[in-house]
């Protein structure tokens, strides 16, 4: 990619300061804009756009809608030897993360499985930059998050799950951790946002409008509901996911999440479930000798034609943005800029 | 349905007797017969065909072959106060599952999380069966097993998973609990089984013929690769339940499963993950007010038009069964009355 009129490359350091400065000039404390900055730059060097720079209006929209506390101070209470509860004062969530990590990472190594439990949250950012230092700790974890209604259960009409994303990440022996992180909605709703603010239209089978109908118009698919991946199986992990992460942890469903935004259209307020897994506790002496099974299986897959390895393509970028810093849309850099101001 | 002449109607409790006898006459354990009973009867009873009475066939070959261990002991030993690890001893999964159920049970419900680590065991079974016991008991299950590779990755055609099931229970205050259990191939292989059997074509978008092009011919897609569900979100989560019961706990991919099977069509040996919470350890006090919001979630999908909750149709099943019996094919009922004789 060469850039053009408009878009402008940055470097990465750049991304993070220009992040950190907006968030602090909207009045979120330090503590919170630096989590959250190294959370947007880890998506922009992968990438991954829709949980970029772009994201940073939204954490302003969230604080200024006067809901969101932009500087909460999480506090983290273990419950039990394998439970560890985060309290983010309905701050954001990476900060919630970073705070609980070492708890968790300590709960997991302790007795074999962990699992960290944030409450009362706002979450706007990208889950695999969380999973990953749990892989680099040498933990197995999945991440699973609720939202705001915005996607029909399959076969209906009516939205009542959030895009709710099933993250995990594996630690692997040499170079980065396998991770992946998908939403269970057909597509991020980051994407129908990106379509819209570009003035494209939108596959069909992405939403459906406020009739129900298929639609191709990313406003109208976004007023209307987004429709699951993989029909009845992914409408199944999506109510999993609600489950997990909202109820079974006193948190708030997508329904419930959108009812509390009353209209402001801020990121979801909820739960966060994160379960970690350390492989030694289950495989002691013979730990290397099993994950070295794994990369056989890694590159029986990776070595056929036409397919990638999740997480693949965000890793490529990364050693190419490292180099060369990345692109961002112009006119999102102007409001960026604005907002620093 | 009313019977034909290719159909018997028989009990439930014939069809559990029928089971037993069949396994018990193959020279397997009655401990391993009861329990294998009780699931295939069950799966019958929830007019789940592809797991009922028809597996006996893979039981009986499993230990025909030499390779399985129809009277084997499974071994429960804990390895921290949050895993529990059997040894199935290359016996089959339901009486592993049976046996180490009370630790498991005690294990989530003393910390909170707990895992269950189910090694060296033949996989014949439906998974759901197992999860619906910790939900009667409280729990939240999530259950996880690879098999033998016969499913490529997205984009790909040489087979690198099996059908790799996700199982998720959820106990629910009134009646019977919320339990799905699905193939993250496009459908169960038993399905395709089925087909073949009926003397049936299958869709395209369930298999790839030897040769990596789509079929319609069951022959042709058992012989090749099967697809998995929902493209490359449906393969990431493949490849994560390959990982997580697999190399994590210390057992066979689905690649080595194959491969240890030397040809003989035995069902998969490998390993199995349960991972059981105990809500009341995460909600105290609050437990039953969290439990009926996610009712409120329920009744928010299974109330739209064109929607039905994961296992609804099952659970219909089971009332009718218990009144009517269950029809089974002739044929079939030929070929198990052959091994009981």
């Amino acid at each position: 990619m060469t850039p053009n009129q408009e878009e402008q490359r940055l470097t990465l350091s750049s991304i993070e300061s220009l992040a950190r400065d907006v968030l602090l000039a909207s009045g979120i404390s330090l503590a919170q804009a630096d989590a959250i900055a190294r959370n947007v730059t880890a998506a922009e060097a992968d990438a991954c756009r829709s949980h970029g720079v772009y994201r940073l209006l939204g954490y302003v929209r969230a604080v200024a809608g006067g809901k969101a506390d932009g500087r909460a101070v999480p506090t983290v209470t273990p419950l039990s030897p394998a439970i560890i509860r985060v309290d983010a004062g309905r701050g954001f969530a990476p900060l919630a993360n970073e705070m609980a990590r070492p708890s968790l990472i300590a709960a997991a190594q302790a007795v074999g499985v962990a699992v960290l439990a944030i409450n009362n949250c706002y979450h706007n950012s990208a889950m695999w930059v969380d999973l990953e230092p749990l892989a680099e700790a040498g933990l197995v974890s999945i991440g699973l998050t609720a939202g705001q209604r915005s996607v029909a259960p399959h076969g209906g009409s009516m939205p009542v799950f959030g895009t709710n994303p099933f993250a995990f990440g594996w630690p692997r022996p040499d170079g980065a951790p396998f991770v992946f992180d998908f939403a269970t909605s057909a597509v991020a709703r980051g994407e129908i946002e990106l379509h819209q603010r570009g003035g494209k239209s939108i596959p069909l089978g992405w939403a459906l409008d406020a009739e129900g109908r298929p639609t191709t118009d990313p406003a109208l698919g976004l007023a209307g509901a987004m429709l699951p991946f993989g029909g009845h199986k992914g409408t199944a992990l999506a109510l999993m996911i609600e489950l997990l992460a909202g109820p079974m942890i006193g948190d708030l469903t997508s329904q419930e999440s959108f009812v509390e935004d009353e209209g402001r259209g801020s990121p979801p307020l909820g739960g966060e479930l994160i379960i970690a897994f350390d492989p030694a506790r289950f495989l002691g002496d013979e730990t290397a000798d099993h994950m070295a099974r794994a990369e056989t299986l890694f590159s029986s897959i990776s070595r056929q034609d036409g397919v990638r390895l999740p997480g693949d393509r965000r890793l490529a970028a990364r050693v190419q943005s490292a180099r060369e810093g990345v692109l961002v849309p112009s006119r999102l850099l102007d409001e960026l800029e604005a907002i620093r101001a």
